[in-house]
């Protein structure tokens, strides 16, 4: 884990939800860059049990069960924590803290006009019966992002109104105190991740739909699964000539045999590509590329406690960056302060 | 201060807003009683800086430049830091995470719906523009009743609402999680304590009305000032014959010679009693009952340090009460824990 004080690599932030068992559009969309990114930045890895909580707080035991879960398949792609900060959410008091200050800063009826909320007001069909927790969110994930002092978060672009929503608390707390306290973050435009947030009806459609990272899951050695942060199919996916186009996507993005994918390309131009042929290579391309990630993952679930020391050591990590910028907006603010 | 685990004295939870000098009108409502009170019971003074920033983010030093001299009015007017703790909410941490938890357990609607937060709303101004940490506070005041497991919440009768909110989500989280977790809380009937907020206006209304805690400012060795929680003006206060009542209504209540309060009494009612003659009594009254207050308050004025221990070491308290409560509903919850 890196040393907190001098690391000068810019801290990225990624947050996923524990909400089940991860698979292959995940790892299209985010696990693969998250492991790129970790060489030249700063990563944490920021499992969302509390923001998960918002929208099942009548179920708390379907987050709680999934975090570990959420740490394995980390580790199976190849995080490693001596470049990553994985860490929980809800161990973090300094993120709801920051939550409680940043909330003065923001009008009800900023957070009802916030696009992706409203989206998913109505996609969760909440009708009148908003958690207040979920109206709230887009605060914590601020608080979250200014806590950590990251500067790129990977978001899809129907994030885009979190970040704004972040960037205008962050403006308005940097005014008042008269410097900037906090920097500005952006969204990393190089990354498609999957929003933090899912709807679940989307959630369900696309499940049946993609191959699981961990496998058979009679055979996954740790009984329960993670699979979280499901990207919603982008326009790439969702457009195309047919029932044949998604596996001819990923064939072409995932088969390390160009001289096939060209062949297989050829054919699907001049007509007569059966979607079997496509299906059949698919399967291979990803037998093999899921191969190591199955058996690391494999690996780490005989391994519970060392997965959980690598979330208490990264908790413990996180709990120093984030208490060390709440204890900057506090003294600026001019709170009272206990001391130790 | 008392022993955390072994005080078998009912819980108590006062919470004052350090939002500017306490007088005489606090006197009556609520300071007369808490140290009454801090004998049979185990008092938790709350100084609510945390709270009063939700309707002055704009202004925080408006806030945290009272916190010591809410301290302060408390030790003058005879809290005893050995059987009271007094503390500061901005320095405990488990109230925001109790408050985030709890915020998933109360829809937007219901949060609408408090009519204490609709006349606020009102009373304030705010329009369309209402802070969302000002909407939510019913929440955190929920969070802060349960953490500190008070049983008993001296709050007048107009804040009823915010008791009826605090059982609603106990009640849910204990239906949850299938037992008793946290114990509901009841309003005190014998205090009429100040409402923890305050309309701008009536407070402005009454400042002038009524003689300060602290004497001339311009004497006040403290230099600031406390004057949060200014009770409104009961409907007793408000009726009544002339403008002579109130000055009759304080002089029968405060002056330990009784014979004069019979005697001026008996006057009044058979007529020719005039206003200069019962403020005149009234007075006196005033300067024998606040002198020991007031020496009080200039002997600890000398001695902020000692003060701002009393509200390090209740704060330090306080964290270990709150946070063990946190941990219970965590724990029940199942969320993931770090360890220390």
């Amino acid at each position: 884990m890196p040393d907190i004080s001098t690391d000068p690599r810019p801290v990225i932030l990624i947050g996923d939800r524990p909400t089940g068992p991860l698979h292959f559009g995940h790892y299209c969309g985010s696990l693969r860059n998250r492991v790129a990114l970790q060489h030249d930045h700063d990563p944490f890895v920021l499992i969302a049990d509390a923001q998960a909580l918002t929208d099942n707080a009548d179920d708390p035991r379907r987050i709680t069960g999934h975090v570990l879960d959420l740490a394995l398949d980390d580790l199976a792609v190849g995080i490693d924590p001596s470049l990553t900060t994985i860490c929980v959410q809800s161990a973090l008091p300094a993120l709801c803290e920051l939550t409680q200050l940043f909330l003065n800063l923001v009008t009800v009826a900023r957070l009802e006009r916030n696009p992706t909320i409203k989206e998913e007001i109505q996609a969760r069909g909440f009708g009148r019966d908003i958690p207040a927790g979920f109206l709230c969110y887009p605060v914590a994930q601020a608080a979250d992002i200014a806590a950590f002092r990251a500067t790129l978060v990977p978001m899809g672009a129907d994030q885009a109104p979190m970040i704004e929503q972040t960037d205008e608390i962050v403006r308005r707390l940097n005014r008042q105190v008269g410097h900037t306290l906090l920097p500005d973050a952006r969204a990393d435009p190089r990354e498609r991740s999957p929003a933090r947030r899912r709807r679940a009806r989307e959630d369900e459609q696309v499940a049946g739909q993609r191959p699981s990272l961990v496998g058979d899951r009679g055979r996954d050695p740790c009984g329960g699964a993670s699979d979280v942060h499901r990207p919603r199919p982008s326009a790439r996916h969702r457009s195309g000539p047919g029932r044949g186009q998604r596996p001819a996507t990923y064939v072409d993005a995932f088969d390390p045999d160009r001289d096939t994918v060209h062949e297989l390309k050829a054919h699907y131009r001049r007509g007569g590509l059966g979607d079997t042929a496509v299906r059949r290579r698919l399967e291979t391309v990803l037998l093999d590329l899921f191969a190591p990630i199955r058996e690391r993952r494999a690996a780490w679930a005989e391994r519970p406690d060392g997965v959980r020391d690598i979330l208490r050591n990264g908790t413990r990590r996180a709990r120093e960056v984030t208490q060390a910028t709440l204890e900057a907006v506090k003294g600026a603010l001019g709170l009272f302060r206990v001391g130790q």
